[in-house]
Order: C-alpha cells, then sequence, then structure tokens
C-alpha cells in the first residue's frame, strides 16, 4: 500500500501553523440551489384543513396531488482569487448536513472556511432526505421509519469517546479516547448538527449527487463516512467528470465490478486514530482498503493515509470537527497540490 | 395608516437600477452555529440493528435514550466593510428554510446577497423542525403529523397563480396572477425549496428564536409569513434587543396584550400585490394592519407599506423571490436609512 511520505505531512505541520483567521474572504459569488429529484402522485387520502398559524385563516390542504422529492441542496461559495483547477464538493455524512464541514461544535472555523480560503470554489451540500434537501412522506414515498440518534450514540460510535457506556452528559465525566483531538466541550453543538435519516434512500441520493455534477461540471469531491458509498459509484457514474476523490473514513465504497472505471482518478483516502480499539472500525477500514488494492490492480493510483503513521494522532471519525482539523485539511491540500490540482 | 411617502419610493426605484453583481463580497467572517432546544427522554422501546450504509457493519441503536431536540441552525456572513449599526436576522416563512433568501429559484441574488452587499452582518436561519435544525420523532416529541405541499399548493395560496385551479406543470399553460412579477420558469425549483412543518412547534421555535437573539446580542429582525407570528413575540419577549422589526406579509402577530412592549421599536410591515383578489390575504392583511394600529395607539411606530400604493406592482406572497426582488429589498433599505439603523 503506498502512503504519503513523512516528509510532506511534516511540510503539512508547518502549513497549518499559518493562521488565516483574521483575512478577509472575498467572494466573486455565492448563492445556492436545489437539483435532481422526481415527481410522485398520491390520490385516495382525504382533504384537511389546516390552521398554518394560531389565530390565521384556515386553508384547504388536498394531500392528493403531485409531491417534489428527492431533491437535494446545494451551497456554493466561488473565491475571488481562484486556486484550485476544478471547484471542490464537500459531501457529508449519515445522520448529517453540509453543517459537518461549518464551523465547528467548539467555534473554530470548518474546512469550508479552510478550502475557500486556499482559493477552492467550495460546493457544500445536504444530501437527499438531510436539512434544506427536505423530505417526502413515509411509508407513502421513503421506504421505512428514520433513524433518530440519542446524543450518546454519535461519542460512542465516532470514536471520540472510549466505546460503550464512555459518554456522560457531564463533559468532565466522558471517557474520551486517549489524546483525543475532538472537541469535547463542544460535543452538545455537534448532537445539535444531528438530523433523522433513512437507511433506504441510497438511490436517489446517488441520482440527485449525479444530478449535481452534471450541473456543476469537472469538479473534485471529498466525501465523508457514509458518503463513501456515494462518492465512489458517482464517480464510476461519470468517471470523465470527477478529477479526484477524498474519502474521508468511507463507510462504504463503490461498485466492484467497476472499478476500472476509476483508474485514472487520483484518489486519496484518510483515516484517523484509534481504528483498532473500536469494535466495527476494523472491518470498516479493511474494506476501504480492499477497495483501493482493486483500483490499483486496475492500473488507478490511491493513496491511503492513516494519520497515525504520518504523525497525526487523536483523530476521531469527525476528523474536520477535531482540534487538529486544519492539520488535517492540510494534508489534503497538500496532496491536491502534489497532484497537480491546483493552479500555478 | 402612516405609510411611506412616495418620493422615497421612488428613490428606491433608482437605487434599485444599480447592479452590484459583479464586486466581489468581502467577508471578515463567515459560519454558522444551532442554539437552543431542550433534552428529551425516551423509554421502553425495543433495540434495533441498523445498517447505516449497505455491506457496512450493522450497528446496535437503542432507541430509548436521552435525544436532543428544538434546536434551530443559524448561518452568518460578516461583512468586511460593515455599515449597519445592528446585525440583520433573516427569519423565513412557514415549510420553508433560510433558502427562502438566497439565490432566487430563477437563479438571481437574493435579500441574503442583496443586504450583505449593502453591509449588514446577516443571519440567516432554519428555524425549529426546518432544513438543517433538524426535526424529532412524531408523535412521541414533536405532536401531530407533518403536514406535505403538492406541487400546486404554493402557486395557488401564495398569489403567484390566480386562485384554485391556476397551477399547470406546464410553466406556459399557468394562469399566473396578471402581472406577476414571480419567476413562473423558476417555479419547480421553489418547490424544491419546501419542506416539511408541524402546526404543534410555535412554542419551542419561539424558545429557540429567543435563544438566538440573546446568543447575537441587538438586531433588527426582517421575518416573512409564518414567522410574524414569531417575529412579534419574539420581541416581546425581548424588546430592549431587538432595534426594528421588518414584517414581511405576515400570516399571524404579536400577543395584543403586550404591544405596549413594541412601542420603541420601529416597525415596518409590506405587503404585495392581489391582496383583494384572494380569498384568504384581506382577513389576513387586516389582522397584520389592526395589530399596527394596536401598536400606534400604545405610542409605537409602525410604517404600514402595501407595495401597489408606492408604485410598485406585481408581488406575490414571496417578493423576496420576485423578479422585482432587488426593488422591494431596496424599499427597506431605505426605511432602515432613514430610520438612522445605518453607521455614518
Amino acid at each position: 500500500m503506498r502512503r504519503l511520505a513523512i516528509a510532506s505531512a511534516a511540510a503539512v505541520l508547518m502549513a497549518s501553523t499559518v493562521t488565516h483567521a483574521a483575512e478577509p474572504i472575498a467572494l466573486r459569488d455565492m448563492g445556492s440551489f436545489h437539483v435532481g429529484g422526481r415527481l410522485v402522485v398520491i390520490t385516495g387520502k382525504p382533504v384537511k384543513d389546516v390552521t398554518f398559524t394560531p389565530g390565521g385563516v384556515p386553508a384547504k390542504v388536498d394531500p392528493n396531488g403531485t409531491y417534489q422529492v428527492e431533491q437535494m441542496y446545494v451551497q456554493y461559495f466561488l473565491p475571488q482569487n481562484e486556486k484550485g483547477a476544478y471547484p471542490l464538493l464537500l459531501w457529508h455524512g449519515g445522520g448529517l448536513t453540509g453543517v459537518t464541514y461549518e464551523t465547528t461544535p467548539d467555534g473554530r472555523e470548518g474546512w469550508l472556511n479552510y478550502f475557500l480560503r486556499k482559493g477552492w470554489s467550495v460546493y457544500n451540500s445536504d444530501a437527499v432526505e438531510r436539512g434544506r434537501a427536505g423530505w417526502a412522506q413515509y411509508p407513502d414515498i421513503f421506504k421505512g421509519e428514520p433513524v433518530f440518534l440519542t446524543t450518546a450514540n454519535p461519542f460512542e460510535r465516532f470514536r471520540i469517546g472510549d466505546g460503550p457506556g464512555s459518554y456522560d452528559p457531564d463533559p468532565a465525566k466522558r471517557k474520551l479516547m486517549p489524546g483525543s483531538q475532538f472537541p469535547n466541550e463542544g460535543y452538545e453543538n455537534f448532537v445539535k448538527q444531528n438530523v433523522p435519516r433513512w437507511t433506504t434512500n441510497d438511490d436517489a441520493t446517488i441520482a440527485a449527487y449525479i444530478a449535481e455534477i452534471d450541473r456543476v461540471g469537472p469538479c473534485i469531491i471529498l466525501f465523508h463516512s457514509q458518503a463513501g458509498t456515494f462518492g465512489f459509484k458517482v464517480a464510476q457514474a461519470r468517471p470523465d467528470k470527477v478529477k479526484a476523490l477524498i474519502a474521508i473514513e468511507p463507510a462504504g465504497v463503490g461498485d466492484p465490478a467497476k472499478v476500472d472505471a476509476l483508474k485514472n482518478i487520483p484518489t486519496l483516502m484518510v483515516y484517523g486514530d484509534y481504528i483498532e480499539r473500536d469494535s466495527r472500525w476494523p472491518k470498516i477500514r479493511a474494506t476501504g482498503v480492499a477497495f483501493a488494492d482493486a483500483i490499483r490492480a486496475a492500473g488507478g493510483s490511491v493513496d491511503v493515509v492513516d494519520l497515525p503513521t504520518v504523525g497525526i494522532k487523536g483523530n476521531s471519525h469527525m476528523m474536520m470537527m477535531d482540534k487538529n482539523n486544519a492539520e488535517v485539511a492540510g494534508l489534503i491540500q497538500t496532496w491536491l497540490e502534489g497532484k497537480g490540482l491546483t493552479r500555478k
């Protein structure tokens, strides 16, 4: 398995000590759009009177009719001084939204600002069923029930705490991973970022992400966790439009029968710390590494970086929020520069 | 009833002909946060095995436990050259999110960019239960069922089309209000912005908005439609922190017993066109106007502007998206300047 050289990690460490917080962000434009989705017809339901606002005037709401469903939301920020060769698309993980890449739960700058300040046009999105994408009736349209997470669940599952029972409402009483970089004091804010999810909307999500790429054009995709499946499968569907893939702890991978489609797309996989201490992450990582091997066997190029092996320690599954998030972003930025994906 | 003078409307018309699209937006910072909400404990439910990603590793999900609910999401943009005396908070209407104020459905700049370019620090938010705020289990936590809207519903209810039956999937066959400024060709994109809503979360929404104000500090609130109730009630709860209110077609009002709390807060109410043609809007407007009268009777100052009477015609309920949205924003900007709420 190829890994980034220690030398480049050292360069990253130096670069990450430069702070940008005081510099203004100059945008040539910012905005948003929805993309994708389909129309669904519902019939045979009774008409309701709905008073939308207390003291307001009741309106007839006929639930029968045509509904727009399965679209997604994209917010974009285009820097005045563009330095990326292609737009950078940020795709969040399961039960989350584009907020993942915004301000960290303890109030520091996230990867959205980081990459924007580095001169990338950044497209940050909410996938189908999440956040500003909206969601549809279930079980009429969405199948199955949504999943809600307790306040303790991500703490124990995302390698922030040291396994089951590590969470406590009192931050001082939590059993954090030793040397954890997660901002424990902001954990309550991270919990507020969680949104309900279904486990039945993968096809719709992939279709919407493809629609996003068809609209934006040639691009680089940085994707996290659940979006491992989406990032690789969408790249397999549009290999001509995806110029690089950055997989942050992918929880799923692409179609093993179509790895050939990925052979011309430089790919970086990044894993954090504590993988071996966890009950699930060794297998999840192994699935990702096996997929990387399959891409390489087809003639592709994949760099797998286990952060601790390049001296970056303490990272949880939410490394874009960890206290050293700029250091991890710096490693990605260095990789992108090394692949010739920045403008000279 | 006092109204803005025709002279100031003419000044607005001239100002609105100046385009800003080519100028960069310089931000000293941008970011987001969640605020408010509470913890709810659920007990007595069975544990589930959930495979979050196809091919992934099943995880135990115990639905019993503590849930974070009823928080809200706020995204902020702080201009490098600040000209507003206070931050400007944008609150969306029912079944919508902060996307209301972003790029219009036909791809033009929305009010978020407009006021940011005018030098306001803008805080755009998703209220409780909407968009990136997330939503909670029902009926366990949220009471009642969510309301979903057909593609036709907003067209016929927001004075875009000329009443029931005016919508058609084919844009060319729709019966628009005569002279409508709504971007009919972008209506499908507007439908994609709609998200499910409950009618039972007003108290939680008000609590979260109060938490937003307690965090941001002294501010001006621009609110739309359903948020009429929220804007006025929150101002009544925090009259010392609210420096001006801009009510865009408020669908509800504050507590009539507490109008005294609003007497020192300069207030602007704006109504669009076609009110009299609609079955519901004459009464909704009358409720707003009566509330304005009550505030004035308590010694307060409210300007009620019916846009057609100042020469601005064709506006739907979604005037922030209408083709003349910059003209309407210009009227608001002029009003704010007239109230001394911009820096000299």
